[in-house]
Protein backbone atom coordinates (compact mmCIF):
# COMPACT_ATOMS: atom_id res chain seq x y z
CA UNK A 1 0.00 0.00 0.00
CA UNK A 2 1.47 3.22 -0.94
CA UNK A 3 0.47 6.75 -0.10
CA UNK A 4 -1.19 7.02 -3.67
CA UNK A 5 -3.90 5.25 -2.45
CA UNK A 6 -4.81 6.91 -0.08
CA UNK A 7 -5.50 10.03 -2.21
CA UNK A 8 -7.50 8.51 -4.82
CA UNK A 9 -11.13 8.70 -4.65
CA UNK A 10 -13.57 6.47 -3.28
CA UNK A 11 -14.99 5.67 -7.26
CA UNK A 12 -11.37 5.04 -8.58
CA UNK A 13 -10.47 3.22 -5.53
CA UNK A 14 -13.78 0.82 -6.56
CA UNK A 15 -12.73 0.61 -10.16
CA UNK A 16 -9.43 -0.50 -8.70
CA UNK A 17 -11.60 -3.27 -7.25
CA UNK A 18 -13.19 -4.10 -10.21
CA UNK A 19 -9.95 -4.48 -12.24
CA UNK A 20 -9.17 -7.31 -9.32
CA UNK A 21 -12.49 -8.87 -9.32
CA UNK A 22 -12.12 -8.88 -13.16
CA UNK A 23 -8.80 -10.65 -13.36
CA UNK A 24 -9.76 -13.10 -10.83
CA UNK A 25 -13.49 -13.67 -12.75
CA UNK A 26 -11.07 -14.19 -15.86
CA UNK A 27 -8.60 -16.57 -13.51
CA UNK A 28 -11.42 -18.69 -12.79
CA UNK A 29 -13.35 -19.58 -15.97
CA UNK A 30 -9.88 -20.26 -17.41
CA UNK A 31 -9.82 -22.57 -14.70
CA UNK A 32 -12.57 -23.92 -15.22
CA UNK A 33 -12.32 -24.49 -19.33
CA UNK A 34 -8.75 -25.64 -19.15
CA UNK A 35 -9.90 -28.60 -16.64
CA UNK A 36 -12.45 -29.66 -18.54
CA UNK A 37 -10.08 -29.55 -21.92
CA UNK A 38 -7.42 -31.74 -19.75
CA UNK A 39 -10.66 -34.39 -19.21
CA UNK A 40 -11.37 -34.34 -23.22
CA UNK A 41 -8.17 -34.01 -24.80
CA UNK A 42 -6.22 -36.63 -21.65
CA UNK A 43 -4.03 -34.28 -21.12
CA UNK A 44 -2.52 -34.85 -17.64
CA UNK A 45 0.30 -32.29 -17.38
CA UNK A 46 -2.39 -29.62 -18.42
CA UNK A 47 -4.34 -30.62 -15.23
CA UNK A 48 -1.95 -30.81 -13.06
CA UNK A 49 -0.75 -27.45 -14.21
CA UNK A 50 -4.36 -25.94 -12.93
CA UNK A 51 -4.11 -27.63 -10.04
CA UNK A 52 -0.97 -25.63 -9.26
CA UNK A 53 -2.23 -22.53 -11.02
CA UNK A 54 -5.18 -22.45 -8.36
CA UNK A 55 -3.32 -21.19 -5.58
CA UNK A 56 -3.31 -17.52 -7.93
CA UNK A 57 -6.51 -17.61 -7.55
CA UNK A 58 -6.58 -18.29 -3.68
CA UNK A 59 -3.96 -15.16 -2.93
CA UNK A 60 -6.41 -12.83 -4.83
CA UNK A 61 -9.04 -13.59 -2.70
CA UNK A 62 -6.38 -12.84 0.80
CA UNK A 63 -5.63 -9.93 -1.22
CA UNK A 64 -9.15 -8.82 -1.88
CA UNK A 65 -10.22 -8.93 1.34
CA UNK A 66 -7.15 -7.25 3.11
CA UNK A 67 -7.83 -4.36 0.62
CA UNK A 68 -11.53 -3.95 0.85
CA UNK A 69 -11.24 -4.10 4.77
CA UNK A 70 -8.43 -1.66 4.75
CA UNK A 71 -10.57 0.40 2.40
CA UNK A 72 -13.26 0.37 4.76
CA UNK A 73 -11.50 1.37 7.57
CA UNK A 74 -9.69 4.31 5.60
CA UNK A 75 -13.04 5.64 4.36
CA UNK A 76 -15.63 4.43 6.42
CA UNK A 77 -18.13 4.84 3.72
CA UNK A 78 -21.82 4.58 3.60
CA UNK A 79 -24.58 2.60 2.54
CA UNK A 80 -24.18 1.96 -1.06
CA UNK A 81 -20.60 2.45 -1.05
CA UNK A 82 -20.17 0.47 1.98
CA UNK A 83 -22.50 -2.17 0.24
CA UNK A 84 -19.87 -2.02 -3.06
CA UNK A 85 -17.09 -3.09 -0.53
CA UNK A 86 -19.34 -5.81 1.10
CA UNK A 87 -20.35 -7.06 -2.32
CA UNK A 88 -16.40 -7.61 -3.42
CA UNK A 89 -15.85 -9.77 -0.42
CA UNK A 90 -18.92 -11.83 -1.32
CA UNK A 91 -17.84 -11.98 -5.04
CA UNK A 92 -14.32 -12.92 -4.44
CA UNK A 93 -15.33 -15.18 -2.34
CA UNK A 94 -17.60 -17.51 -5.27
CA UNK A 95 -15.12 -16.90 -7.44
CA UNK A 96 -12.46 -18.63 -5.16
CA UNK A 97 -14.88 -21.47 -4.75
CA UNK A 98 -14.98 -21.54 -8.85
CA UNK A 99 -11.42 -21.99 -8.80
CA UNK A 100 -11.64 -25.10 -6.05
CA UNK A 101 -14.43 -26.77 -8.66
CA UNK A 102 -11.88 -26.43 -11.56
CA UNK A 103 -9.28 -28.02 -9.32
CA UNK A 104 -11.65 -31.15 -8.46
CA UNK A 105 -12.11 -31.40 -12.06
CA UNK A 106 -8.57 -31.56 -12.84
CA UNK A 107 -7.72 -33.99 -10.16
CA UNK A 108 -10.34 -36.42 -11.24
CA UNK A 109 -9.03 -35.76 -14.53
CA UNK A 110 -5.54 -36.94 -13.63
CA UNK A 111 -7.34 -40.14 -12.43
CA UNK A 112 -9.56 -40.67 -15.52
CA UNK A 113 -6.39 -40.58 -17.86
CA UNK A 114 -5.18 -43.88 -16.04
CA UNK A 115 -8.81 -45.70 -17.34
CA UNK A 116 -9.94 -46.26 -20.80
CA UNK A 117 -10.87 -43.33 -22.59
CA UNK A 118 -15.04 -42.16 -22.35
CA UNK A 119 -17.63 -42.51 -24.83
CA UNK A 120 -18.75 -38.83 -24.90
CA UNK A 121 -17.76 -35.60 -23.69
CA UNK A 122 -20.41 -33.31 -25.39
CA UNK A 123 -22.20 -33.37 -22.21
CA UNK A 124 -19.53 -32.07 -20.06
CA UNK A 125 -18.41 -29.74 -22.90
CA UNK A 126 -21.89 -28.04 -23.42
CA UNK A 127 -22.02 -27.59 -19.73
CA UNK A 128 -18.54 -26.01 -19.20
CA UNK A 129 -19.37 -23.67 -22.15
CA UNK A 130 -22.68 -23.07 -20.78
CA UNK A 131 -21.14 -21.99 -17.17
CA UNK A 132 -18.15 -20.29 -18.48
CA UNK A 133 -20.38 -18.20 -20.42
CA UNK A 134 -22.46 -17.37 -16.77
CA UNK A 135 -19.60 -16.12 -15.36
CA UNK A 136 -18.39 -14.45 -18.26
CA UNK A 137 -21.83 -12.38 -18.55
CA UNK A 138 -22.04 -11.89 -14.57
CA UNK A 139 -18.63 -10.29 -14.35
CA UNK A 140 -19.38 -7.86 -17.51
CA UNK A 141 -22.87 -7.49 -15.24
CA UNK A 142 -20.74 -6.15 -12.24
CA UNK A 143 -18.08 -3.83 -14.41
CA UNK A 144 -21.41 -2.37 -15.87
CA UNK A 145 -23.33 -2.54 -12.82
CA UNK A 146 -26.26 -3.96 -15.14
CA UNK A 147 -28.64 -5.17 -13.17
CA UNK A 148 -30.83 -6.82 -16.11
CA UNK A 149 -27.73 -8.48 -17.84
CA UNK A 150 -27.15 -10.16 -14.27
CA UNK A 151 -31.02 -11.10 -14.29
CA UNK A 152 -30.50 -12.89 -17.56
CA UNK A 153 -27.36 -14.58 -16.62
CA UNK A 154 -28.84 -15.97 -13.41
CA UNK A 155 -31.89 -17.72 -15.18
CA UNK A 156 -29.41 -19.23 -18.05
CA UNK A 157 -28.22 -21.32 -14.84
CA UNK A 158 -31.18 -23.17 -15.16
CA UNK A 159 -30.14 -24.97 -18.69
CA UNK A 160 -26.56 -26.46 -17.12
CA UNK A 161 -29.10 -27.98 -13.85
CA UNK A 162 -30.73 -29.04 -16.86
CA UNK A 163 -28.06 -30.43 -18.62
CA UNK A 164 -26.32 -32.09 -15.28
CA UNK A 165 -29.59 -33.48 -15.07
CA UNK A 166 -29.68 -35.64 -17.89
CA UNK A 167 -26.08 -36.45 -17.21
CA UNK A 168 -26.67 -37.98 -14.19
CA UNK A 169 -29.49 -40.13 -15.11
CA UNK A 170 -27.53 -40.94 -18.53
CA UNK A 171 -24.30 -42.13 -16.36
CA UNK A 172 -26.14 -44.44 -13.60
CA UNK A 173 -27.53 -46.44 -16.83
CA UNK A 174 -24.12 -46.63 -18.16
CA UNK A 175 -22.67 -48.36 -14.58
CA UNK A 176 -25.62 -50.99 -14.97
CA UNK A 177 -24.96 -51.76 -18.15
CA UNK A 178 -21.35 -52.83 -16.97
CA UNK A 179 -19.37 -52.46 -13.87
CA UNK A 180 -16.56 -51.19 -15.73
CA UNK A 181 -17.68 -47.95 -16.20
CA UNK A 182 -18.86 -47.42 -12.56
CA UNK A 183 -15.44 -45.85 -11.90
CA UNK A 184 -15.13 -43.60 -14.66
CA UNK A 185 -18.72 -42.64 -14.58
CA UNK A 186 -18.65 -41.77 -11.08
CA UNK A 187 -15.78 -39.12 -11.74
CA UNK A 188 -18.22 -37.66 -14.83
CA UNK A 189 -21.09 -37.10 -12.36
CA UNK A 190 -18.65 -35.68 -9.78
CA UNK A 191 -17.05 -33.67 -12.52
CA UNK A 192 -20.96 -32.85 -13.99
CA UNK A 193 -22.12 -31.67 -10.30
CA UNK A 194 -18.43 -29.58 -9.46
CA UNK A 195 -19.65 -27.53 -12.96
CA UNK A 196 -23.53 -27.49 -11.56
CA UNK A 197 -21.97 -25.94 -8.32
CA UNK A 198 -19.85 -23.14 -10.19
CA UNK A 199 -23.47 -22.12 -12.23
CA UNK A 200 -24.91 -22.04 -9.05
CA UNK A 201 -21.66 -19.61 -7.23
CA UNK A 202 -22.01 -17.42 -10.65
CA UNK A 203 -25.48 -17.18 -9.69
CA UNK A 204 -24.73 -16.43 -6.07
CA UNK A 205 -22.65 -13.61 -8.27
CA UNK A 206 -25.54 -12.63 -10.56
CA UNK A 207 -28.03 -11.95 -7.49
CA UNK A 208 -24.92 -9.82 -5.54
CA UNK A 209 -24.63 -7.54 -8.53
CA UNK A 210 -28.42 -7.63 -8.90
CA UNK A 211 -28.75 -5.98 -5.41
CA UNK A 212 -26.10 -3.74 -5.43
CA UNK A 213 -27.60 -2.38 -8.79
CA UNK A 214 -31.16 -2.06 -7.85
CA UNK A 215 -30.95 -2.42 -3.96
CA UNK A 216 -33.70 -5.48 -3.73
CA UNK A 217 -32.62 -9.14 -3.58
CA UNK A 218 -34.03 -11.00 -7.07
CA UNK A 219 -37.66 -12.00 -6.67
CA UNK A 220 -38.85 -15.41 -6.60
CA UNK A 221 -37.45 -19.13 -6.51
CA UNK A 222 -34.03 -19.75 -7.83
CA UNK A 223 -34.59 -20.96 -10.88
CA UNK A 224 -33.18 -24.68 -9.51
CA UNK A 225 -33.49 -27.61 -12.00
CA UNK A 226 -31.01 -29.86 -11.23
CA UNK A 227 -33.60 -32.64 -9.99
CA UNK A 228 -30.38 -35.43 -9.12
CA UNK A 229 -31.01 -35.17 -5.24
CA UNK A 230 -34.51 -37.17 -6.06
CA UNK A 231 -33.37 -39.54 -9.31
CA UNK A 232 -34.32 -43.23 -8.35
CA UNK A 233 -33.00 -45.36 -11.57
CA UNK A 234 -33.44 -48.73 -11.47
CA UNK A 235 -31.65 -51.66 -13.58
CA UNK A 236 -33.15 -52.31 -16.88
CA UNK A 237 -34.23 -48.65 -17.06
CA UNK A 238 -32.24 -47.10 -20.37
CA UNK A 239 -31.23 -43.72 -20.77
CA UNK A 240 -34.21 -42.76 -22.55
CA UNK A 241 -36.67 -44.90 -21.09
CA UNK A 242 -35.80 -43.59 -17.70
CA UNK A 243 -38.61 -40.71 -16.55
CA UNK A 244 -37.39 -37.13 -15.07
CA UNK A 245 -39.25 -36.70 -11.86
CA UNK B 1 -34.11 -0.85 14.36
CA UNK B 2 -34.86 1.39 17.07
CA UNK B 3 -33.14 4.10 19.16
CA UNK B 4 -31.70 1.37 21.56
CA UNK B 5 -29.12 -0.04 19.28
CA UNK B 6 -28.36 3.34 18.20
CA UNK B 7 -26.69 3.91 21.96
CA UNK B 8 -25.20 0.38 22.59
CA UNK B 9 -21.93 0.19 22.99
CA UNK B 10 -20.40 -1.48 20.36
CA UNK B 11 -18.98 -4.87 22.11
CA UNK B 12 -23.01 -5.10 23.01
CA UNK B 13 -23.74 -5.22 19.87
CA UNK B 14 -21.14 -7.63 18.63
CA UNK B 15 -22.51 -9.61 21.57
CA UNK B 16 -25.87 -10.15 19.56
CA UNK B 17 -24.17 -10.92 16.45
CA UNK B 18 -22.56 -13.66 18.29
CA UNK B 19 -25.74 -14.80 19.57
CA UNK B 20 -27.20 -14.91 16.40
CA UNK B 21 -24.48 -16.46 14.96
CA UNK B 22 -24.71 -19.37 17.72
CA UNK B 23 -28.44 -19.54 17.07
CA UNK B 24 -27.32 -20.15 13.46
CA UNK B 25 -25.12 -22.69 13.75
CA UNK B 26 -27.08 -24.24 16.13
CA UNK B 27 -29.72 -25.00 13.71
CA UNK B 28 -27.10 -25.48 11.10
CA UNK B 29 -25.70 -28.75 13.02
CA UNK B 30 -29.35 -29.42 14.26
CA UNK B 31 -30.13 -29.59 10.09
CA UNK B 32 -27.47 -31.94 9.51
CA UNK B 33 -28.04 -34.01 12.65
CA UNK B 34 -31.90 -34.59 11.58
CA UNK B 35 -30.97 -34.98 7.41
CA UNK B 36 -29.12 -38.26 8.17
CA UNK B 37 -31.67 -39.10 10.62
CA UNK B 38 -34.01 -39.32 8.16
CA UNK B 39 -31.80 -41.14 6.35
CA UNK B 40 -31.00 -44.22 8.97
CA UNK B 41 -34.44 -43.87 10.13
CA UNK B 42 -36.12 -43.91 6.59
CA UNK B 43 -38.23 -41.61 7.64
CA UNK B 44 -39.52 -38.96 4.72
CA UNK B 45 -41.89 -36.73 6.90
CA UNK B 46 -38.64 -35.85 8.40
CA UNK B 47 -36.71 -35.40 5.40
CA UNK B 48 -39.36 -32.98 4.35
CA UNK B 49 -39.22 -31.07 7.32
CA UNK B 50 -35.73 -30.34 7.03
CA UNK B 51 -35.96 -29.55 3.47
CA UNK B 52 -38.48 -26.56 4.69
CA UNK B 53 -36.86 -25.73 7.15
CA UNK B 54 -33.54 -24.57 5.43
CA UNK B 55 -35.70 -21.00 4.86
CA UNK B 56 -34.98 -20.58 8.39
CA UNK B 57 -31.65 -20.45 8.05
CA UNK B 58 -31.53 -18.21 4.57
CA UNK B 59 -33.22 -15.49 6.49
CA UNK B 60 -30.71 -15.50 9.36
CA UNK B 61 -27.88 -15.18 6.79
CA UNK B 62 -29.79 -12.07 5.04
CA UNK B 63 -30.81 -10.70 8.51
CA UNK B 64 -26.76 -10.89 9.70
CA UNK B 65 -25.81 -9.19 6.73
CA UNK B 66 -28.10 -6.40 6.79
CA UNK B 67 -27.28 -6.02 10.53
CA UNK B 68 -23.52 -6.12 9.98
CA UNK B 69 -23.66 -3.53 6.91
CA UNK B 70 -25.75 -1.25 8.79
CA UNK B 71 -23.34 -1.80 11.91
CA UNK B 72 -20.27 -1.12 9.97
CA UNK B 73 -22.42 2.15 8.60
CA UNK B 74 -23.38 3.47 11.81
CA UNK B 75 -20.10 2.80 14.16
CA UNK B 76 -17.33 3.03 11.51
CA UNK B 77 -15.23 0.72 12.82
CA UNK B 78 -11.84 0.54 12.77
CA UNK B 79 -9.52 -2.35 12.26
CA UNK B 80 -10.14 -5.27 14.74
CA UNK B 81 -13.55 -4.09 15.27
CA UNK B 82 -14.00 -3.93 11.53
CA UNK B 83 -12.41 -7.40 11.40
CA UNK B 84 -15.11 -8.67 13.77
CA UNK B 85 -18.10 -7.29 11.58
CA UNK B 86 -16.61 -8.86 8.08
CA UNK B 87 -15.95 -12.25 10.47
CA UNK B 88 -19.85 -12.27 10.90
CA UNK B 89 -20.13 -11.79 6.90
CA UNK B 90 -18.25 -14.49 6.41
CA UNK B 91 -18.95 -17.07 9.02
CA UNK B 92 -22.48 -16.58 7.83
CA UNK B 93 -22.03 -17.62 4.59
CA UNK B 94 -20.50 -20.63 5.82
CA UNK B 95 -23.10 -21.71 7.97
CA UNK B 96 -26.09 -21.10 5.21
CA UNK B 97 -23.71 -23.36 2.70
CA UNK B 98 -23.97 -25.90 5.92
CA UNK B 99 -27.63 -25.76 6.05
CA UNK B 100 -28.11 -26.32 1.88
CA UNK B 101 -25.64 -29.25 2.03
CA UNK B 102 -28.12 -30.55 4.94
CA UNK B 103 -31.24 -29.74 2.83
CA UNK B 104 -29.49 -31.77 0.19
CA UNK B 105 -29.32 -34.80 2.26
CA UNK B 106 -32.56 -34.60 3.57
CA UNK B 107 -34.09 -34.44 -0.16
CA UNK B 108 -31.53 -37.63 -1.34
CA UNK B 109 -33.00 -39.51 1.69
CA UNK B 110 -36.78 -38.73 0.37
CA UNK B 111 -35.26 -40.80 -2.47
CA UNK B 112 -33.24 -43.42 -0.77
CA UNK B 113 -36.73 -44.26 1.03
CA UNK B 114 -38.17 -45.47 -1.66
CA UNK B 115 -35.76 -48.19 -2.62
CA UNK B 116 -34.31 -51.08 -0.45
CA UNK B 117 -33.06 -50.17 3.00
CA UNK B 118 -28.78 -49.74 3.40
CA UNK B 119 -26.63 -52.70 4.71
CA UNK B 120 -24.45 -50.13 6.63
CA UNK B 121 -25.44 -46.91 8.07
CA UNK B 122 -22.47 -46.88 10.70
CA UNK B 123 -20.12 -44.71 8.29
CA UNK B 124 -22.25 -42.08 7.64
CA UNK B 125 -23.28 -41.38 11.23
CA UNK B 126 -19.78 -41.42 11.96
CA UNK B 127 -19.20 -38.65 9.77
CA UNK B 128 -22.06 -36.87 10.63
CA UNK B 129 -20.65 -36.94 14.25
CA UNK B 130 -17.85 -35.89 13.55
CA UNK B 131 -19.09 -33.08 11.61
CA UNK B 132 -21.76 -32.16 13.89
CA UNK B 133 -18.83 -32.14 16.44
CA UNK B 134 -16.41 -29.71 14.46
CA UNK B 135 -19.49 -27.12 13.96
CA UNK B 136 -20.18 -27.29 17.50
CA UNK B 137 -16.67 -26.87 18.56
CA UNK B 138 -15.66 -23.53 15.64
CA UNK B 139 -18.80 -22.13 17.10
CA UNK B 140 -17.54 -22.25 20.46
CA UNK B 141 -14.20 -21.10 20.12
CA UNK B 142 -15.48 -18.10 17.93
CA UNK B 143 -18.09 -17.22 21.48
CA UNK B 144 -14.77 -17.73 23.33
CA UNK B 145 -12.37 -15.87 20.96
CA UNK B 146 -10.46 -18.98 21.74
CA UNK B 147 -7.41 -20.28 18.71
CA UNK B 148 -6.70 -23.09 20.35
CA UNK B 149 -9.78 -24.68 20.23
CA UNK B 150 -10.27 -23.22 16.30
CA UNK B 151 -7.12 -24.67 15.82
CA UNK B 152 -8.16 -28.38 17.36
CA UNK B 153 -11.37 -28.44 15.43
CA UNK B 154 -9.44 -27.72 12.19
CA UNK B 155 -7.56 -30.42 12.81
CA UNK B 156 -10.36 -32.74 13.17
CA UNK B 157 -11.60 -32.32 9.85
CA UNK B 158 -9.04 -34.19 8.38
CA UNK B 159 -11.09 -37.61 9.99
CA UNK B 160 -14.16 -36.43 8.23
CA UNK B 161 -12.03 -36.61 4.72
CA UNK B 162 -10.35 -40.02 6.25
CA UNK B 163 -14.03 -41.77 6.85
CA UNK B 164 -15.26 -40.20 3.56
CA UNK B 165 -12.61 -41.57 1.27
CA UNK B 166 -12.95 -44.95 2.66
CA UNK B 167 -17.35 -45.07 2.24
CA UNK B 168 -16.20 -43.26 -1.35
CA UNK B 169 -14.33 -46.61 -2.05
CA UNK B 170 -16.43 -49.13 -0.43
CA UNK B 171 -19.37 -48.28 -2.45
CA UNK B 172 -17.92 -48.06 -5.78
CA UNK B 173 -16.78 -51.50 -4.84
CA UNK B 174 -20.48 -52.27 -3.96
CA UNK B 175 -21.51 -50.92 -6.98
CA UNK B 176 -19.31 -53.06 -9.06
CA UNK B 177 -20.78 -56.22 -7.18
CA UNK B 178 -24.24 -55.46 -7.87
CA UNK B 179 -26.02 -53.20 -10.42
CA UNK B 180 -29.06 -53.02 -8.33
CA UNK B 181 -26.60 -51.20 -5.90
CA UNK B 182 -25.91 -48.45 -7.80
CA UNK B 183 -28.56 -45.88 -7.71
CA UNK B 184 -28.65 -46.31 -3.70
CA UNK B 185 -24.26 -46.15 -3.71
CA UNK B 186 -24.07 -43.20 -5.66
CA UNK B 187 -26.92 -40.72 -3.51
CA UNK B 188 -24.91 -42.47 -0.56
CA UNK B 189 -21.72 -40.89 -2.12
CA UNK B 190 -22.76 -37.67 -2.54
CA UNK B 191 -24.48 -38.07 0.70
CA UNK B 192 -21.16 -38.03 2.14
CA UNK B 193 -19.58 -36.18 0.18
CA UNK B 194 -22.17 -33.15 1.22
CA UNK B 195 -20.80 -34.36 4.98
CA UNK B 196 -17.30 -33.74 3.80
CA UNK B 197 -18.14 -29.94 2.58
CA UNK B 198 -19.58 -29.80 5.32
CA UNK B 199 -16.54 -30.19 7.41
CA UNK B 200 -14.87 -28.27 5.21
CA UNK B 201 -17.35 -25.11 6.01
CA UNK B 202 -16.89 -25.77 9.10
CA UNK B 203 -12.82 -25.45 8.78
CA UNK B 204 -13.37 -22.17 6.80
CA UNK B 205 -15.10 -21.04 10.45
CA UNK B 206 -12.17 -22.40 11.80
CA UNK B 207 -9.76 -20.22 10.15
CA UNK B 208 -11.69 -17.36 10.56
CA UNK B 209 -12.05 -17.53 14.19
CA UNK B 210 -8.25 -17.88 14.39
CA UNK B 211 -7.65 -15.13 12.57
CA UNK B 212 -9.89 -13.25 14.77
CA UNK B 213 -8.56 -14.15 17.54
CA UNK B 214 -4.50 -13.94 16.75
CA UNK B 215 -4.64 -11.71 13.81
CA UNK B 216 -2.62 -14.23 11.63
CA UNK B 217 -3.61 -17.20 9.42
CA UNK B 218 -3.30 -20.73 9.90
CA UNK B 219 -0.03 -21.45 8.77
CA UNK B 220 0.45 -24.33 6.32
CA UNK B 221 -1.68 -26.81 3.95
CA UNK B 222 -5.17 -27.41 5.02
CA UNK B 223 -5.61 -31.12 6.51
CA UNK B 224 -6.92 -31.92 3.36
CA UNK B 225 -7.15 -36.35 3.32
CA UNK B 226 -10.06 -36.29 0.88
CA UNK B 227 -8.25 -38.59 -2.18
CA UNK B 228 -11.35 -39.66 -3.80
CA UNK B 229 -11.04 -37.32 -6.85
CA UNK B 230 -7.90 -39.42 -7.65
CA UNK B 231 -9.46 -42.52 -6.60
CA UNK B 232 -9.34 -45.63 -9.25
CA UNK B 233 -10.94 -48.57 -8.28
CA UNK B 234 -11.32 -52.03 -11.01
CA UNK B 235 -14.01 -54.28 -10.47
CA UNK B 236 -12.85 -57.05 -8.48
CA UNK B 237 -10.82 -55.27 -6.26
CA UNK B 238 -12.84 -56.06 -2.45
CA UNK B 239 -13.02 -53.32 -0.43
CA UNK B 240 -10.29 -54.56 1.88
CA UNK B 241 -7.84 -55.20 -1.28
CA UNK B 242 -8.24 -51.82 -3.07
CA UNK B 243 -5.51 -50.03 -1.68
CA UNK B 244 -5.27 -46.36 -0.89
CA UNK B 245 -3.47 -43.65 -3.15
Amino acid sequence: MTHEHIVKSFDEELKRFTQVIMRMGGLSERQLTRSVEALVRRDTELALSVIDDDEDIDKLEVELEDMAVKMIALRQPMANDLRAAVAVLKISSDLERIGDYAKNIAKRAVALNQLPALSSTVALRRMTQLAGMIINETLDAYSLQDSERALAAWERDREVDELYTSLFREHLTYMMEDPRNITTSTHIIFIAKNIERIGDHATNIAETVYFLATGSRIEGERPKKDKTSFTVVEPGDGPETAGSD
